[in-house]
């Protein structure tokens, strides 16, 4: 059965993310998906982006998806964009 | 015959974009692409958002398209992520 991971993308270093997840596909897993919001949308794209183009072979987006999130904030309810990225072997 | 444009996503406040996008769709254009690149890929996605989820009724993403791009710098060639997000009617 192919198992799938999920990566939510934060503060840390692009390289950090990219590292967790080669390890991951290198453990057998089959199926990583990147999540972030706001202003780290940016970095989950070259996240995936590095690690399909100069790490993992045969990589693909299984899907790519984007929405809306309500987040609750000092100030209420905000919306905030987010980015799902599924990549595959 | 549908037609098709394009919005590059650049320096300007979010709402310009969407705007722009709102007014090509109530002028019979069928179909959008906006395009980003860097850390304006964040900006596109909450256009993308903004748009579809409180101006225009009925739209769904047809295609969202990651990549790399190479771009000439000061200190020559460097690699950037983009992205195509195409709404549609």
């Amino acid at each position: 059965m192919a198992e799938e991971n999920i990566i939510y993308v934060g503060k840390k270093p692009t390289m950090n993310y990219v590292l967790a997840i080669v390890t991951q596909f290198n453990n057998n897993v089959d199926k990583i998906v990147i999540k972030a919001r706001g202003k780290s949308i940016s970095k989950a794209v070259d996240i995936a982006e590095i690690t399909k183009n100069k790490f993992v072979q045969n990589l693909k987006y299984s899907r790519i998806n984007i929405e809306t999130e309500k987040v609750e904030g000092e100030r209420g309810e905000t919306n905030v964009s987010s980015i799902e990225i599924t990549l595959e072997k």
